[in-house]
């Protein structure tokens, strides 16, 4: 079909598009347009630009085989017309035109399409509050804002820096300005854990007590209310509670679908998360228009309810789709599990699907148990501890989301992918429990971390043990609630040290000596059993259950969490 | 219940059984009886402690937390009565009994049994040829023999070693034996390449090459006919084309489940696989009887058949859910879709499903893709290239099987283990080419490898382009073929090279200028186009199609697998 393509938007799912588009139908004419000159670029690298890691911004816009991707890249390699520094600024549905403004000239012009795409992205959220248009602070929108911000640092014109946000992008930058740089960092927190949403609290501490070991001062529960300058330069971010003095603040709270060009087309956009509206092909609600990336709402495959998320995989994926579908396709997109990796200094963090907290608000009768275990087999030397959590519905046992946190290797990412689309099709805690995973022992073990924690769910949902949470046991171990005894499984040197600081009511049986010792164990107290990672504490809790005991708790995760928490018992 | 339960075998699935009935059932009473005084160690660590990485055997048999699983742990630990060098010869099912002897005295007994539990485990295959009970000649069957092997190696009794079969243990060993011993490793193997079935020619010359590279002589196509002896020691393995010196002979040719005793018995065993055949709940045909790991038979949840298979993941699978159905539980086991990975020298090698090759043969209209990218981001420094295969069936594009080859990451099991049990779901091409993966720049790619390799397979399937194998690009190319015209679309540094080798029939247009020097290539030729992941040979054909031209043939995979081979064009 000879008829002309235009696609709004030339840095992920654009791009993708139109050159899908053209593949497919050559006799097509497609035309891409963008506001910006710097093009085609990967978002996600930014802060490893920023960092260092990455000399050149140009890299970002570089093909694997080392080709700009440039206006002429992309007329030459792929014939998809581009226009840059064009800015659309209005689409008349009825005449099929886009209205669109030379950035540079001035000049305003029309451009007539058959079928028309919106990949206009997201834009950084900034917080309503004064300050927020002062010299220093920025957001980390595009390359432009990255490059500005590298140039600054270079020039040594920054010292301090406050990140607003301890989400993914402001743990990010934190390292970028930390790692390499060597500046000093603050990050404040709205709510009161690092990569809310994404973690549970369990996990999270791990990430927040890292940061902490890496230098990053990290504020939690920070209501900031201000930004702070002189001479019209940034200063301080002032919070409720506190002031934090810095020459460059980046706002990392998040982003809105940039919906409004569709929205003033009379494009149906969604009151509720802003994003464009689309069918499972990615069309809008005019069929002759499509829409993908991180502009449009899609569907939680957990929750079932509508999210916009910012995702340069997600984007990919939409741009090749609708460029299928362009082409006379049926491809679909039923939506997202929320798949999600990141590097934060020498931990891997991971998840899918819901948390346990965000499980509970979208009305699961959700719970949640927690493990930890070496990445590989444990005799294989070298292997870092991998700490996992599963969340899943009580009522059928549905598995609703995974957690990992470990060493910097992908064996985070493995196990969040082996069941990130496992999560469409509704597993039950026992199909993760048995799920089969490739294994060796350099690679992990015969059970794998993701397997042992769904049984330990499981385990929890047969009401095999009373679980505790830490904070509960820490809680009766500092109030001296005399009707609780803690009861240590591990060796007497793991023991000793809180024998001697609890005694009478820290006790030590080791674990292969609980069964013969029971007459030791006090049957008028509630007992709290511990050891590293809770199996032998859950192994001496069916101990005691079976000779008569009731009050018998195990806590989730078991020390090692503790430990990596930097928590003192 | 207050129920005995006999297990035999206590190295994998029966130990998780025992000790898993005993935590669910506490009532009961188990015995776990072995004719072995070494039990409860990772088999799979055999070769990490041959080579030294693990220094002392112990370690195997040691849990995470350091205690020694022998038979006191599990009488201490876990409640378990365990009698160690223990023979089972005869189950009488009618009384319920098991005739046992024991090895050390030689009396013999019976053990009464309500429920019995069969983890009999599997034998090494020992190729019938002359020569096999030579000293010196030696299968990986336990640890005694792994112990034996390193002795011989420390006393510098070994300088040269023979090992028959390049499969997952033969290559395993064969890089215990040279990495950290340095001694000269022959490898014979009866087929063309190194793991059959476990991956498709493509990807296990990569395989070869890197064998080649590490020192290790790897001969294919090796039909063994005879171990040659002197003074009772083997000296040389000879072959149908040659002989091998050696000191050393392992026979990695396999194993066989150990399902005489259930056979005597009575029970069901598969003629075809010899492995016990067993339900879902892993009962056998007797329903008081279980049987679990490497001596039962299971199904391949891809091709449906029945298979057997040795894997320490599966036993300790089979193993949990016996104690759980022991105690009352309803727990299946449906099958496998054979995820594997292994280490090999600097390489990560995994894999699930069928094989191309395999999959012909179990009747599918299979075909496959290749592909390689960078494991990370490109952008990402130090990132190596990951070698994927996916294969399909044409009929509906279900996918049947995936193969990874890249660095010694956990990059390769993750994108195994993201499909493995999916496949059980009967994903198509379109699910696994749009399925979500978790993104960050130094984990992968917005694209991941898994994704492109199935959007190239889907291209296949849709015609857009049309797929040639190297074998056929090199037969083509060493014949003169004068029909056959190479255009190489990557750098002219690239090109060079070859364009001066073949004058007039390797000839150069840079990726992103073949659009407009249409003219240049013949029409009256056939055009194979060349690049180093065939993803800009697939754009260029694509203008080429369009512009009316008809053979023109895309490489499938592209030239770095070629360099990964060795092969010079």
């Amino acid at each position: 079909m000879a008829e002309r393509i235009v696609v709004i938007g030339a840095v992920a799912a654009g791009p993708r598009a139109a050159c899908r588009a053209k593949r497919l139908n050559p006799q097509a004419e497609v035309i891409m347009i963008d506001k910006d000159d710097l093009i085609s670029y990967g978002g996600c690298g930014i802060p490893y630009y920023v960092s260092g890691d990455i000399p050149d911004e140009k890299e970002l816009r570089l093909t694997a085989f080392k080709m700009l991707r440039d206006e002429k890249f992309f007329e030459n390699a792929k014939g998809v017309h581009t226009l840059t520094k064009t800015l659309a600024t209005k689409i008349d549905r009825e005449k099929k035109l886009v209205h669109v403004k030379y950035l540079d000239s001035g000049k305003e012009d029309t451009i007539a399409y058959d079928k028309l795409v919106l990949a206009t992205g997201a834009s950084p959220f900034l917080l309503p509050i004064p300050g927020r248009d002062l010299d220093g602070v920025f957001a980390i929108s595009n390359l432009h804002t990255a490059i500005e911000i590298k140039e600054r640092i270079s020039k040594g014109l920054v010292e301090k820096v406050a990140i607003i946000g301890a989400g993914a992008i402001g743990l990010e930058m934190a390292e970028a300005f930390r790692d390499l740089w060597g500046l000093e960092v603050t990050v404040l927190e709205y709510f009161g854990q690092p990569l809310p949403r994404l973690l549970d609290p369990p996990m999270a501490r791990i990430v927040a007590e890292h940061l902490k070991e890496k230098g990053v001062k990290l504020v939690l529960n920070a209501r900031t209310k201000e930004i702070e300058g002189k001479d019209g330069k940034a200063t301080a971010v002032i919070t409720e509670d506190g002031r934090y003095e810095c020459d460059l603040v980046i706002m990392a709270t998040g982003v809105r679908p940039n919906s409004q060009l569709a929205k003033e087309a009379g494009l149906c956009v969604s009151p509720l998360t802003g994003g464009i509206v689309v069918n499972e092909r990615l069309q809008t609600s005019d069929p002759n228009i499509y829409a993908g990336g991180d502009c449009i709402e899609i569907t939680h495959l957990i929750s079932g309810k509508k999210m916009v998320i910012s995702s340069g995989a997600l984007a990919n994926r939409h741009g090749r789709i609708i460029g299928t579908n362009l082409a006379g396709g049926t491809e679909t997109f039923r939506g997202a599990t929320g798949a999600f990796v990141m590097k934060c200094f020498d931990l891997a963090v991971a998840s899918c699907g819901l948390s346990y907290e965000v499980a509970k608000l979208e009305g699961f009768d959700a719970f949640y148990a927690l493990h930890n275990q070496t990445e590989r087999a444990h005799y294989y030397p070298g292997a870092g501890l991998i700490f996992v959590e599963i969340v899943a519905d009580r009522r059928d046992r549905r598995v609703l989301g995974f957690q990992a946190v470990g060493p910097m290797t992908d064996g985070a990412m493995a196990r969040v992918n082996s069941i990130a689309k496992l999560l469409e099709f509704k597993p039950r805690l026992e199909d993760t429990s048995y799920m089969e995973l490739a294994y060796a022992p350099p690679f992990n073990a015969a059970l794998d971390p993701l397997n042992v924690v769904s049984m330990v769910a499981n385990n929890i949902a047969d009401g095999l043990f009373k679980p505790i949470e830490f904070d509960e046991v820490i809680k009766r171990l500092r109030e001296e609630d005399p009707n609780t005894i803690f009861l240590d499984v591990r060796s007497e040197k793991e023991a000793k040290p809180l024998m001697e600081k609890y005694p009478g009511r820290w006790i030590w049986i080791v674990y292969d000596q609980v069964r013969h010792n029971i007459a030791k164990i006090p049957r008028d107290k509630e007992i709290i059993i511990v050891c590293n990672s809770s199996m032998r504490a859950y192994e001496a809790a069916r101990v005691l259950y079976a000779a008569g005991f009731d009050k018998v708790y195990v806590p989730l995760g078991g020390m090692n969490f503790v430990r990596r928490w930097g928590w003192e018992l």
